[in-house]
């Protein structure tokens, strides 16, 4: 398993006229997340971009159970739990201290940058191998 | 049933460096739709927020199946296909021209503007029930 | 003289919590604006990306009069005043029924995707010529 | 005058398919670097909403020098000049090693949660007027 803690600040931008983080934006976190997950292990997405891959997100979900608020300090727990082969799971928990806001996760492909399916690159590959 | 298509154009705001619409963004157009699918029907969000309650989302999905681009025209298909009780289910499909894009669902909670948990206005009820 | 009025809608995911569009919001609408007074004349962006160029913004400005609410429907009044030569000056004011809320410019220079500054497509300044 | 380097990451949801940052994400850098230069002097924003005050942006500029790229790190350098009286003006300069990406400034007023203009709370100007 591979995991990493996140830590971002919600402003303005984020929030709705109920005064809580608009639902879209947890997902915009969680993309955050992702990028440091996999920089933690060695995984830059702007290599692997260069390498000719993408990353797209197949699919997304996110289970809220409250709303964070203006100027409130989150962390965004994720992990990736099974060693990816042609899709990689990532998963995601927002906390404040205690308390859990949301809970999702993000199922990625790999593609060439024309959009066609592609398996990772060997580079990746054995990189996530160490973790599995 | 309830159903709905809303027609919308994609903007360069929302397509990334792989030249097609970020994936959250799917879920902004989703919120749009659902909007004037309840509109359609007689039931204005503004309206229900002024009678005290809220529509927060408690959860949302989108599964990803090819990428819209700058400019592109896009329908999204929306329905409700069961009563709304104490939680609502809204159905979603992105189209362009005869392709599927994105397909997803959001499911809603009714709540006071403290975020406690409420039944759905009676007025959103008794609307409702025309259409199930 | 170009001008050309933008219709939209302000939806939940532009409004912060002092319910009204959050401040970045409107130079969004601005972008969605712009391509459509240039397609209203016959220029298509995607048309003049794929031709080797890009639009950049060198310079955005708004000034704020009062704010979008949710579900409102308002109007961006958009113009070219001058023949764009090196660069381009768009102008735009956000209408809602009488009111104004919001007015703004932005500058635009042409590059190649490199990002290097070009001359205009000699098309685009066929197309301008004619309004000037 | 108050100064602030306020330092953030670039993620994919800012970029568009130029392969740079979307230029109104830069005025939403802005908002966190001038939350963050208020705070690093005691004013929280949260707390002065709480008071019964809105600080809504009044106008907003941005000069675009280069664009910012995916996964780059930059920082956001925050300024207040002048004394703070009816308006605040903040300027603010986005860096990336030694590169001047874009600069910029807002200027602010305050209101109560009506939208009326109001002098800026009492507490405020005491903290400000330590910097004059």
């Amino acid at each position: 398993m591979i995991s990493f803690d996140y830590s971002t600040k919600v402003y303005y931008k984020d929030i709705d006229q109920m005064g809580v983080v608009y639902y879209t934006r947890y997902l915009e976190y969680f993309e955050a997340a992702r990028t440091e997950l996999l920089k933690s292990i060695g995984v830059v997405v702007t290599d692997i971009e260069n390498e000719g891959f993408f990353l797209p997100v197949i699919s997304a979900h996110c289970d809220y159970k409250q709303g964070a608020k203006f100027e409130d300090e989150i962390i965004v727990r994720t992990c990736i739990r099974e060693l990816p082969r042609a899709r990689m799971k990532i998963e995601y928990e927002v906390v404040k201290n205690d308390a859990v806001l949301a809970i999702g996760y993000t199922l990625h492909g790999f593609t060439d940058h024309q959009g066609k399916a592609k398996r990772p690159p060997k580079s990746f590959q054995q990189v996530m191998q160490k973790y599995f």
